[in-house]
């Protein structure tokens, strides 16, 4: 049987402007970083350890991975870094208010860009200063891979190649791996783990900051999954999150 | 022609101490973080850029370089972790006070201690808790290869190996690298770079948290080298790395 760790960063700037973020790169807010910190507490109380950690190229997810680390002095731990763990693209919403959003379009459309599966949001043309292409960090990706907006399937779509290529062959090497990464990417990954419908997924909401325990047997199925920490308090932070769509 | 950067650790909480710290993982104080904001600074200042960093498995050297990534928006740049840049490892002497040893056994035994390039100092025997082999980060290595002393030829012996065949064939493939390691683990690469006879190197000592600039030529012999910053706080701070091992 195996574990592996599944973290989402800790509160970013514009998770508290509620800005659309997808792949901009934005900093965490002092309450993420106490939201690392808490999480690294989780780890060590749970007795939880690792060999190999894996995080996007977005800084609020190394930075969340960065404290989570230097708190569990696990500093040393080999860190791997991948576009595929990114945040969903959200094309031409980035940036943008998602209450001004639900004001103007209404709270239903706001829901369909962020929780439909297969409805992408408006894309960008590659000569929007946003485009993906224009950032050093991407230069390796060829232009199919690199995104003007995407939908939940189109994540997933992305992130199940490094599950594969990368993930599963770790975890089944008897590594433990600690992720840490975006509402997103993680979603991608447990509805596949989990076998989660198109329709359901679109209610499963993951806070910010809380380690994610999955229980696998050695197919790689999952046996359990559970947060760690208080139930209250990670019900609570859900429902935030499921409540950003909101016109006010 | 290519750049190379090389950066020492900012202040540790041993430095501050004046011990002999080695292999011992302590963290950065207040002061070692504002120098690798300032070692940023100048690296943004000076318009250097990197494709690849690579530093040691002690919390200090990878501190220091997270510090400067994020303050230079790199992030997401691909990290090595290796133990071949650790700090030379001090032995027996680790944790004890450079000062006190000086005036116990006398300045000159502490000199060659810290500076002969061939005599090691006592060495640790493997039921000491700071014998290498009981840290998870080392199990990776041989016996031969775990130290329980170390002169600074033991330290260029086994910092070559990463030269050869990490850093050489990066900088080679056109990668820009900033390696963020310690004072005698950037000696051993400076003697090799540089040719330093093993006499003259004990006068080198390389400031905490000043960038190093080397110029290589095709064939990475070095054409020019320099530190970025003000030339008399680096004078200072150098003169201050030699001073460490008077009695008071």
């Amino acid at each position: 049987m195996y574990t592996l760790i599944l973290l989402r960063h800790g509160q970013s700037a514009w998770n508290l402007e509620n800005r659309f973020t997808g792949w901009t790169d934005v900093g965490l807010t002092d309450q993420g970083r106490a939201e690392a910190k808490s999480a690294a507490a989780l780890l060590m109380d749970g007795g939880y350890d690792f060999d190999l950690c894996l995080t996007s190229v977005l800084s609020r997810a190394i930075m969340t991975l960065d404290i989570v680390l230097e708190d569990m002095d696990r500093l040393w731990l080999p860190v791997e870094k991948s576009w595929r763990l990114n945040e969903r693209h959200y094309g031409a919403l980035q940036g943008l208010n998602k209450s001004e959003m639900a004001a103007k379009y209404g709270e239903e459309q706001v829901f369909v860009w962020r929780r439909s599966f297969d409805t992408r949001p408006p894309e960008l043309t590659p000569d929007d200063p946003r485009f993906p292409g224009h950032d050093r960090r991407y230069a390796g990706l060829t232009d199919a891979e690199l995104p003007r907006t995407e939908c939940l399937k189109d994540t997933v779509a992305r992130v199940l190649p490094y599950w594969h290529d990368v993930i599963a062959p770790a975890i089944q090497a008897g590594k433990r791996l600690l992720v840490a990464a975006h509402g997103n990417s993680l979603r991608a990954l447990v509805k596949y783990l989990d076998n989660v419908s198109d329709a359901d997924i679109s209610q499963l909401n993951i806070p910010t900051g809380v380690p994610l325990v999955y229980e696998l047997d050695d197919s790689l199925k999952p046996t359990r999954h559970h947060y760690l920490g208080d139930p209250d308090a990670i019900a609570k932070s859900m429902a935030a999150v499921a409540a950003q769509g909101k016109a006010k």
